[in-house]
């Protein structure tokens, strides 16, 4: 199988500059091209060893390149993809890390010339913080990266994706867009929207915000901790996978109007049934 | 001020056996006995250095404590203070861990004779494993020890056990039953039920559950971790904090609703700015 040679990563931030550093780190021989908007980060990048050169140039950057990720906010990833597309050479392959995958998907494949191929990806990591200053390939150690397969994906630049991504210490797992992004919709999106929901009941509480605040344990701080991810990627994945969101949001409100009404109804017994299955399957998961 | 010389502990799992361990660690002139109902806990306790001595003899046991430390699971307070409210030496204090106060301090103070006075407490401390197996002086390091103050509080035992706790290393917080358990509702009974929820919600997805169990980063695993706190804690916090709880739903219900509200209108500017309030407000709790 070929091996890619020549990658251009657009986009430096968490995701792309942690991606540029594992790269280096894994595959030595293949060469780094960092693309992002501003001239301080090629510097930082390239201090972080997440890329070998730089560019501000997105076209020439691209051009030699036979793997091009696409790692900007969700939103730009079409427009990027629209400003590359005619330079790629013959058999490049795309791939995004956006966190929802029909639209761009569907976007993408639309526009691919013949000779290129788009494949969707979504690497799962944090969140919390963003920029280069943060990018750290460890966190995509042993980390699921999802790689999209439609009616129209090329079977090669797919299996290529694979080999790149095994070499990276990653696992690839091959999804429809659509089941992608109702998965992550129960596991990524939801969890979110919970999080900023207890963050946002508990600053309500004005008057005992002082004292709630020393209160907090560890318990808070977890549960709550995704509510500090970007805003930007909240309202991204909200607009960009609104209908899969709403469905397994009536599922999760469904399930917590149960536990209210057993509560209410002083139910005990039955609640406690319900929280044993609840430690049951969420133990099975990290063990 | 006096310091007390003997403290029995009463229950020897995660919260008693840490509170002991501490105990002999921090303060080295004060013995510690433990009463725990199995005689395997007694030599568990010692080998861990969470207890001087141990005896099965309850009565016996807190004969000669000038501080006698209740923590066993909540339902069982009230019940071991009754079978040990009349071996009590004067001036004895009695502190109990439940994660709930009003009903606890409530009944506690209306059966304590002259000379043994009753404080509430609660060290604010994980939950997700129980046992002496488990117990480790360190999950007590800084963490806050709610105290109760009542109309009917002696301040002088309330002093010694704001003295006790600070030698601990740990945090002294004086709250009204009824303040602590509106707040802890919020900040440890509510995320509990939401990631109990959560939790449920993803288990129900049943055709996908190999894919999500590959799926599920960091965030979900952080967000669901209290749902592997023990059931019997959670039913009887519910059963005991009822509408603390059924309060903060309603609060929490309706800010999940708004958030449903935007994304289903496709107000996504609004959305926008919701979680950037969010992230702030969490920002600034743990920096």
């Amino acid at each position: 199988m070929k091996s890619f040679k020549k990658v251009a990563i657009i986009g430096l931030g968490l995701i792309g500059g942690s991606l540029g550093q594992r790269i280096i780190k894994k595959i030595p021989d293949l060469k780094v091209i960092g693309i992002p908007r501003r001239s301080v980060t090629i510097r930082q990048a390239k201090e972080k060893k997440a890329i070998h050169y730089g560019t501000l140039d997105i076209k020439a950057g691209v051009r030699q390149a036979d793997l091009i990720i696409i790692a900007t906010p969700i939103d730009l990833i079409i427009p990027k993809f629209k400003q590359i597309v005619k330079e790629l050479k013959k058999g490049a392959v795309v791939v995004d890390v956006a966190s929802t995958k029909t639209n761009i998907v569907l976007e993408a494949e639309a526009m691919c010339p013949s000779g290129v191929f788009f494949v969707g990806g979504h690497p799962m990591a944090g969140l919390e913080k963003t920029g280069i200053e943060v990018a750290d390939h460890k966190i995509l150690e042993k980390a699921t990266f999802v790689l999209t397969k439609t009616k129209n994906t090329s079977g090669k630049a797919l299996n290529e994706m694979i080999h790149f991504v095994k070499k990276l210490g990653m696992k690839p797992l091959i999804l429809k867009p659509a089941v992608h992004d109702f998965m992550v919709a129960a596991i990524s999106h939801l969890p979110y929207l919970v999080a900023v929901s207890l963050a946002g009941t508990v600053e309500e509480m004005k008057e005992y915000r002082k004292q709630l605040g020393i209160l907090m344990a560890g318990g808070f701080r977890d549960t709550t901790r995704v509510a500090s991810s970007a805003p930007r990627w909240g309202k991204e994945v909200a607009s960009t996978n609104r209908e899969q969101i709403i469905e397994v949001l009536n599922l999760y409100q469904k399930k917590l109007q149960t536990i209210r009404r057993l509560i209410d109804h002083r139910k005990f017994r039955e609640i406690e049934r319900l929280f044993t299955a609840a430690k049951k399957y969420r133990d099975t998961l990290y063990k």
